[in-house]
């Protein structure tokens, strides 16, 4: 497996033992995030776009309404900036300045191309409803051609970036390790919580078993 | 309180119906947030990095190392847009096209200036301790001077942007709701873990009480 390509651009400055190019590892924070931060420019000004996404081997899938202003820019051959961030904890130190956050945060440059061919827009529907619920699909109704038609899809190829991660205890001045002060990492992950059923729903279809909390973070014990 | 400013940029196009100005969810939105994705333009480049930030009154505080590239890129008078998202729920229709997430996003526009002032800039700091854990900035050993030269502090008017949201369950079709599909919500909230002490702590150093899990979101009832 490829490294991600280190250019000017993703070459990490400060910190660069918290830096890495690892495609797996990339790999492993886009499958487990819900959400990116897509970055463009628009007449000088940046603007930065909660999208939802997911990963179809190598290339990142976003979408939208066909209509929407803000994916039709995207498409014009824009580059992009996608930032994907999970935070894992908060770092408590002695002291103030020694604070930090655990987090894995992976960031991406390139340009983004239509997906236009119906059967692999469709396809990218397939990806987008995995990717929240890994099994699901097979369950759901599949998009209309009108849907697809109504829906864009846009494509990244995931090659351009670097991951920049924190993790482990807080690093304190030794002088500070003599404090009577509470230190550590208080961990933290999106947890999901128990599935409330659509009012419309008949209470006899049950909920089915990829629903179960979905995705758990196993190295933490999440306190009550 | 006056509403967020409504300028073009700020403008929502697209569902409309889920945006708002509203300044009192604005600072809800950044009290309950870790983290913001701030974008802004280098050399006609995107760039979006996930920051820890700390909100006081009107005023988004940001932080780095002095000596860091990105941070004076940041303040040399450049656009920026900071976008903050909380992930509250995955949207789970009976058609793929009709899948969603809840989520409450922020977005703000405007430029940072540096704070310099040595007590402004201490103030800052206790903000950005007290965002993680409220309670905790009277615990730990205040910045130094030498520690607040070598920090940056940046400060954004919350002011010019806007508000986008989704709650509730999953909107289908008619003609989909006799599918033998489940549908309804699946409940997301970023939760704390149980505290791990730093290898270093001395046994004899209790968990402070503000570090009982810090921040719950009591709209959901998280399952195991």
């Amino acid at each position: 497996m490829t490294d991600l390509q280190k250019t000017p651009r993703t070459t990490l400055r400060r910190r660069a033992q918290r830096g890495s190019y690892d495609r797996q590892l990339a790999y492993a924070i886009l499958d487990e995030a819900l959400v990116c931060h897509v970055g463009f420019v628009h007449e000088g000004q940046p603007l930065v776009l909660p999208m939802a996404y997911a990963r179809d081997d190598d290339t990142l899938l976003l979408h939208g309404a066909a209509g929407n202003h803000m994916l039709r820019l995207l498409t014009g051959g824009a580059p992009l900036c996608v930032t994907v961030t999970l935070i894992d904890g908060l770092v408590l130190a002695r002291s103030a300045f020694h604070h930090s956050m655990n987090y894995r945060s992976l960031m991406l440059f390139g340009h983004a191309a239509a997906i236009t061919e119906p059967q692999a827009k469709r396809r990218a529907m397939v990806a987008l409803v995995e990717h929240v619920a890994r099994g699901r699909s097979a369950d759901v109704r599949p998009s209309s051609d009108a849907e697809l038609q109504g829906t864009a899809v846009l494509s990244l190829r995931i090659d351009e970036g670097s991951i920049k991660a924190r993790s482990g205890p807080p690093v304190d001045d030794v002088a500070d390790l003599a404090l009577s002060c509470w230190a550590g990492v208080v961990p933290t992950t999106l947890r999901p919580g128990i599935p409330l059923p659509s009012p419309d729903l008949p209470s006899s279809i049950p909920l089915p078993s990829y629903l179960q909390p979905y995705r758990r973070n196993d190295a933490y014990s999440p306190g009550d």
